[in-house]
C-alpha cells in the first residue's frame, strides 16, 4: 500500500472510494476523511456514484423514476456506466489533474458487486463496460468497509430496491467486495464496519496517510 | 439477399434498417415501406433511433439539452448504447417474436458512421459498445439510401448540430455506410437517394419483398 512506483493513471492527486454493503458507514467515513484531508493543508473532493455530476443526477432520476418501470438490465447497466464517464471524465480526472484528493463514496467495485450479484449480466462484460467508461482509472487506494449483512441492513433504516433484497443478495455483494481486495492487496485495505466511527477513522487515516504527499496544497 | 439459411437471432418476423445521411429520404422511404407491408397483410412497426421508447426519448433529451453543456465522447456514446438496448430489448426483439416486420429509421451503422467520423472515439470500441447493447442483433436487411452530401444537406433545412457540420464530416459519413454495405452485400442494398421517392420505394420493396414471407400475417 507503500506510494512508490505505483503505475496508476495520474502522477499528481490521489483518489480514495470508499465500498462497502449498505449501513457499512461509507458516507460518514467518507465525510470525515475530506474533512482530515482539509486539516492537513490539501484539498478534497468529496463526492459519489451514482449521481455525481448534473448529468449523472438526471441519469439516476431516469433509472429512479417509478414511470420508468422495468428497465432492461442491459439499459441499466449502460446508464450507470454513462453517469461513471461523466463522473470520471468531468469530475474526477481534472479534480486529480489539478492535485487534489478525490474521495469517492462507491465507484466501479459497486457495479460489479451489486450488478454482478444480481446475476441478470455476466459479471466480465460488466467489468469491460465499467472499465471502458471510466477509461481504466482505478483509486489509489479502495476502503472497503465490511459490514455482515444482517447488522448493516439493520442500521439502513427503510429498505429501497436494493435494499429489500434477500440476505443471500447481500452475503454474495460482501463476498464481491472481499474478493477484489483479496485479488490487489496493492490498492485494498478491508476494515471491520462494527467497530467506532472514531476507530474505523484513525485506521482509513492510517491508510490514506501515506499517499498525501502526492497531493498538491492549498495556496495560501 | 435470400432469406434462405439465414444465421440470424430471430426466426420469426423481419428486421429492416434504413440508413443514409442527412436528406437522404429515410423518414419517407421508411414510411412508405409500413404502408406496403401493411397493404401485404402483415404487421409492420415503424420505429426510429434514437429516441424510439420512452426511456429513449428521455435519454435522448438529456443530449440535446442544451444545459447539459459538452458531454464527455464517452459518456454520450453510452447514452445512445443505453437507448438501443432499451429499443432492442423492449420494442424490437418482442415485436420480432411477434412476427412483425419492424422498420427501423437508423440503427447501428449510423452510430459507427456519425461518431466514427467525428473521430473522438475508436470505431472498434463503438461497435463493440453497440453490440453488447443490441445483443448483436442485426437486421435481415439493411437500406442504405445514398446521397452526395452537398444535396443531401440542401433537402435538409435548418443545420442542427450534426447538419452543421464540415462537408468533410459527411463525405467521411457517406463512406462509412458504402464500406459497412461493401462487406456484407448478402443483407445490404445501397439505392441512389436522387432518384425520385416513387422509383427508390420500388426498389425498396423489391429488396425486402423476398423476406415478406417469415412474417405473420395480420389475424382478421
Amino acid at each position: 500500500m507503500q506510494p512508490t512506483d505505483d503505475p496508476l493513471v495520474t502522477e499528481v492527486g490521489v483518489f480514495v472510494a470508499f465500498e462497502g454493503g449498505e449501513g457499512s458507514g461509507k458516507s460518514t467515513q467518507s465525510h470525515l476523511l475530506a474533512t482530515w484531508v482539509e486539516s492537513q493543508g490539501k484539498t478534497a473532493l468529496l463526492t459519489r456514484e451514482p449521481g455525481g455530476t448534473g448529468v449523472g443526477a438526471m441519469l439516476r432520476s431516469i433509472v429512479l423514476d417509478p414511470a420508468t418501470g422495468d428497465l432492461s438490465p442491459r439499459t441499466e447497466a449502460l446508464i450507470y456506466a454513462a453517469d461513471k464517464a461523466e463522473h470520471v471524465d468531468t469530475l474526477i480526472l481534472p479534480a486529480l489533474a489539478d492535485g487534489a484528493v478525490v474521495i469517492t463514496d462507491r465507484y466501479v467495485d459497486s457495479t460489479l458487486a451489486y450488478q454482478g450479484a444480481g446475476r441478470a449480466l455476466h459479471v466480465g462484460e460488466l467489468e469491460s463496460l465499467a472499465r471502458w467508461a471510466t477509461a481504466d482509472l482505478r483509486p489509489h487506494l479502495t476502503v472497503v468497509l465490511d459490514v455482515d449483512p444482517r447488522i448493516g441492513l439493520g442500521r439502513a433504516g427503510e429498505p429501497d430496491r436494493i435494499e429489500g433484497e434477500p440476505v443471500e443478495f447481500h452475503e454474495r455483494v460482501r463476498q464481491h467486495f472481499l474478493d477484489l481486495a483479496a485479488a490487489d492487496p496493492a490498492h485494498y485495505v478491508v476494515l471491520d464496519a462494527s467497530e467506532s466511527p472514531e476507530a474505523i477513522h484513525d485506521r482509513v487515516v492510517a491508510a490514506v496517510g501515506p499517499w498525501l504527499a502526492q497531493a498538491r496544497g492549498v495556496e495560501a
